[in-house]
């Protein structure tokens, strides 16, 4: 076996990690100080702290504020080199990656954490319409279409018209729609106050719709039930209990009835990223790749998934996909690579669950940590010292503490800028582009 | 006359203004005490802060930090209705505005202060290779361009081809392209130290090319003589004397001299907004409208033009196309309209100069207050404060202060982020957005 030369010839081994999110920058940080040549992929230049998106959707916070550079960020690392490409392909019997630029890059251990994408559940006209959450350019794309929503009410003429422009339709009960219903009602009811002559923002019409029987559903009982009450009293209605059976331009259907809604947000479905597909491995009906109990692809010990990427099930629940999951899994294939490099046996991953929080707005969320519950005030507090203590950067830290104490006494948004002009002038600016 | 019956009837006059930026600002806040309705249409949703767009092209800023939205803005004044729209067409004889919605503006007064674009002298086909920067989209193509340089020639495996990416042309000493080239060469040398391990982007050539024999030419020649020195301190290299003679995607010619660029930034030309052309009003040969000494257009008391749009002659020298004489004429034409309203005959606008002050990178600066010059550090404070002290909204100067000292402190850049993937994705999603 090539690894077993590599050790006698005490070569250095080299290590491609494909994605830079919480799994994959946790693997490279703790590999620093092995006899390793890491090469990290990312389609992106930079880190994003997911936690946080929302609010670069809703308009508190600007893009670069939850993202730092990858390069930045590993600077100090010097058996780290950062290549800024999409992995177009996965070649496991000749262990190369294939890069769009045509490039290609020799690994002995591999690890992919490109995490998860949105899935439709077989509905894929339905993205153009519902937009989902999961890259900076998604934030800003629902930002354009919430702030546009607004512009669009006011200018309508049709009162009908206006209605549909203030029907926000969140699709998904779990985190992230929570978080986005909450802001969003937030938005209409108090910061967009006196702006409008036309229309009163508060009567927006803000709509949670989640297909099971409650909210935050991997939370106990009694506080799904909280968050929904927190919810209502932000002025989000909620309902449960009915899957949308139609999306499209001009609204969705609900339980069988046709609702006329301009902005509809996916927070609904998650898939794994096509990566998974490319390993040629067994996938769980979500795509994510079955992984071993040390989390390498099964006949291939020197491959390793790690993040939204794996499937893994641990005393009989699966081990979620949330950012703690990712950077112990990250941490772990770091270990494990430096036991297969010493010779040995690569331990086995164990998932520690310290907890579960969620933010639903303005001093309102839920927290559990391991059976101490707690809501409202307290729960949101605890939700921002822990947000900003994991947000990368001293920089973003101060920036967006900064952010925060302004729209908490103001109850306004930092970054309510649509960028781009009228949607005509952004097809044209789209076409000019590709033929470019 | 219309006039006339409305002030008879005491009728409110409806004043259109288009364009949220100094000139159609200032105006609107200054018949905030009038018996006026106000529209105020722009194609954005915010005020842009101009003097400071360069900054977010080179990711010292975020854009919404220099961005305040207009219905925010205006939130307490009710005479003013703000519109989101695109102005297609300007019927002098109805005395209406013409939107891209369809819907038409009634006015008894017009406002049209649509700014600048770039002008590339007959070469259009420029544009494509020679991004200018004019709005926020401009600036984050820019900042774009620029950050995916260094990722370029980090990737490349032709020392050429390294080369090429790692030459940034700057077209155009002005202020703005002398502030593009001292801020990339402070990148270049400082911000990206080591980041990259197959080149060193310290290497980077950053070239300001001025067709005319010095850079600032709207200063006093000592000044710069100086900013070029402090320029070329900074690892800017100034070509003066002769101008580029042709752009495309391999880069650019300069006196005769093929040079491979992949970065070049167009800082050179600037002409009127076609709104001018829409007016069908004479203009001079940048297509900025002949104004009469009250900014009204010849023959139509009714319209008047403020900003960049307008061209007047005062003491024999053409007004500058500056923030300040934007913001004044603004002012002047909420009197002039005053005046009328009143019955009155419109004043005459005079524009007083209170200075000319240019930044060029770190401790680095002119300054020209009436005769008054200094330079370096002292310069650069001043213009620091001044740029904090005129920018909107507390928020604002906050977040822009905290960045600079931390930008000042670590020679980083806050806003490093590269906005979609790679260009094939970018791409694609272009054409499903045109499409869609």
């Amino acid at each position: 076996m090539s690894l077993d030369r590599d050790k006698r010839e005490n070569r250095i081994a080299r290590v491609v990690i494909i994605g830079g999110g919480f799994a994959g920058l946790w693997c490279t940080r703790a590999l620093a100080k092995d006899r390793v040549a890491i090469t990290l992929v990312d389609r992106c230049n930079h880190h994003l702290f997911q936690p946080l998106l929302y609010q670069v959707a809703t308009a508190g916070l600007s893009a670069p504020d939850i993202a730092a550079p990858l390069r930045h960020v590993l600077r100090r690392q010097p058996n780290v080199s950062v290549q800024l490409a999409e992995v177009t392909g996965i070649d496991r019997s000749a262990r190369r990656v294939l890069l769009d630029s045509g490039a290609a890059l020799d690994y002995d251990y591999l690890l992919v954490a490109s995490g998860a994408a949105h899935a439709y559940f077989g509905h894929d006209a339905w993205a153009a319409h519902a937009p989902g959450l999961k890259t900076l350019d998604d934030a800003l794309e629902i930002r354009r279409r919430i702030l546009t929503a607004f512009e669009r009410a006011e200018a309508a003429t049709d009162p009908a018209e206006a209605d549909a422009w203030l029907h926000f339709a969140i699709v998904g009960g779990g985190p992230t729609g929570v978080e986005l219903a909450g802001t969003l009602a937030e938005i209409a009811r108090h910061t967009l106050r006196r702006e409008f002559r036309r229309i009163d923002p508060a009567r927006a019409k803000v709509r949670l719709i989640e297909a099971g029987s409650r909210v935050l559903s991997s939370f106990p009982e009694s506080l799904s039930e909280n968050a929904r009450r927190q919810l209502e009293r932000l002025g989000v209605e909620v309902a449960t209990g009915n899957p949308v059976s139609m999306i499209d331009a001009s609204g969705y259907v609900l339980a069988g009835q046709a609702v006329a809604a301009k902005t509809v947000l996916w927070a609904a479905g998650v898939a794994a990223s096509r990566l998974g597909g490319l390993l040629a491995a067994p996938t769980d009906r979500a795509g994510r790749v079955l992984v071993d109990a040390d989390l390498s692809v099964p006949g291939a010990p020197e491959i390793f998934v790690a993040g939204d990427l794996a499937s893994l099930t641990q005393d009989g629940k699966p081990v979620p996909a949330v950012a703690p999951a990712a950077k112990q899994m990250g941490a772990h294939v770091a270990r494990a690579i430096a036991a297969r490099i010493r010779g040995e046996s690569a331990p086995s991953f164990r998932y520690r669950d310290y907890g579960n929080l969620a933010t639903i707005g303005r001093l309102a969320a839920v927290v559990d940590l391991r059976g101490l519950k707690f809501t409202g005030v307290m729960a949101w507090a605890f939700w921002l010292l822990a947000h900003v203590f994991f947000l990368i950067g001293f920089r973003n830290r101060m920036i967006v503490l900064t952010n925060w104490a302004w729209s908490y006494v103001s109850y306004q948004r930092g970054a309510r800028v649509i960028f781009g002009a009228s949607e005509p002038r952004r097809a044209k600016q789209a076409a000019d582009e590709t033929s470019g």
